[in-house]
């Protein structure tokens, strides 16, 4: 059994036809794994939903907090991607023994061109098969907390 | 450096404006692999291009002996969900020492609404890791060659 | 108000995940006004879900006569692109001072990149104001009945 | 022929992966018309990219002085939907003549679950065969400019 924590981030953002701006409605998590006919045995939890860069500490405590408590020992947390590894290194400090990989996707999964399937599809596997410790799971791989950042210009994660 | 295999299958299926019937034009894994931003190092080599009921005994020793031959010791290749637990059997008897994970799709890429990127981002991540062995990935789940069917009625792979 | 009929061709073709062949299964239009935000009053039947190859003389007898009996003077046709013109032929034997649009699909809907979408709307703009008469819509173009040919080569339908 | 003046809106915005927010790229006209098999005879130009809350009253000059100056007799504009209205009653202002159709979508193209292509099938076909005003063509309808708002609330344009 997986958990999986939802945060917000690009992942989950849609576009609100009437203000004609992004926003957060409910998470596409569900739809995500009914049309990846995932048979993996998950409970999802929405804790937030909301951009990484307005995520406070009080959020990442939050996050740190459910992984922690949690009767799962593998995890799934969905995030936005540019805090991603600031919320991983909160998670390194504050959760052991346990298998915790956070991904996130480039484009909305709304958006039809979406890399956030392949990335779930990803996250997924890279937990159920990794040691205990603290992940992210990105473009395909997967990189050990301390060892990764997000390249801000070409918007893909590498190794430190 | 992983390598992957392309045998065809539902994966790959488009439809024929022309003719109105489903074909095999050329992969979609490319594509594939752009959309879902994958950074994970990869050669791709199209074997065939066959629905998998089609799939002859010479197929199969083409697979199994592109497997072996080649340089890479951890191997993806997608395949027509029908005969996949086959084509398992068949290189798990031919090639040893490598991790070689098949995967295919239920709904073809090219149609929308398709599992297949979840199950390449699933597959892709599964064949970083796994240790030397014959696997399936479908569904967010990984299982050994022998230990695994196909529900024809539910179209689900289910441990055996 | 509008009165659409629905005898099923691309247009509604889907992909059987169990069987791995295109099929009919219940038609895609009411989503498809609904993702087009149509206010266009009016009122959908499905006479049938057929292949227009496999149309018979028996189901252009049915569809003709469901459009002299309707009280709409103004309707629509879903129909397969191979035979659209034999049934608008039919048509024009049976039907008189209505206005008659019949469209189609060279992409099922279901199938993501369909051009669908652009001929719906194109069709039921055409039905609320051309004067009575029957009429193919394909393409962004209309043509009367007798002033158009499928070219077979192309896909395109185009005025002789 | 047809001519399609392209002022940007909802119909060509954009998710911009590295900033996280919506942008105007180009023009998504072209992919759509190919998508919808188009065989309308048309020439494109790009006369601004902006989110119509944004657009001057030079902007609007621009507009009106492009469809004044043009060949074509039949325009078809796309515009953002919060001020086709304004836009609508400045063409009324200066262009005489000939048959103007504005249209738009409540959401992106490029966001895979879009209207654009419905309108667009719609406003082409509108264009084609109403005689010479300016008209808003919406949710399948078409309105004389004068005759037509924006329901805020619920995004739909209703006759006045």
């Amino acid at each position: 059994m997986i958990r999986i924590f939802i945060t917000g981030g690009t992942f989950d953002k849609t576009y609100d036809e009437i203000s004609g701006a992004l926003a957060f409605e409910d998470t596409h998590l569900p739809e995500m794994l009914r049309l990846g006919r995932s048979q993996v045995e998950v409970s999802v939890r929405t804790l937030m939903m909301v951009d990484s860069l307005a995520m406070t500490e009080t959020d990442r405590a939050l996050i740190v907090h459910n992984c922690q408590q949690c009767e799962e020992a593998r995890i799934v947390v969905t995030h936005g991607t540019d805090t991603m590894v600031e919320t991983a290194a909160a998670l390194a400090r504050g959760v052991g023994g346990k298998t915790v990989v956070l991904t996130g996707a480039m484009i909305p999964y709304a958006f039809g061109s979406s890399d956030g399937l392949f990335n779930l599809g990803s996250a997924l596997s890279f937990a159920q098969i990794l040691p205990p410790g603290i992940y992210i799971a990105m473009n395909g791989q997967h990189f050990a907390w301390d060892a990764v950042r997000k390249n801000k210009q070409t918007g893909v994660f590498e190794a430190i």
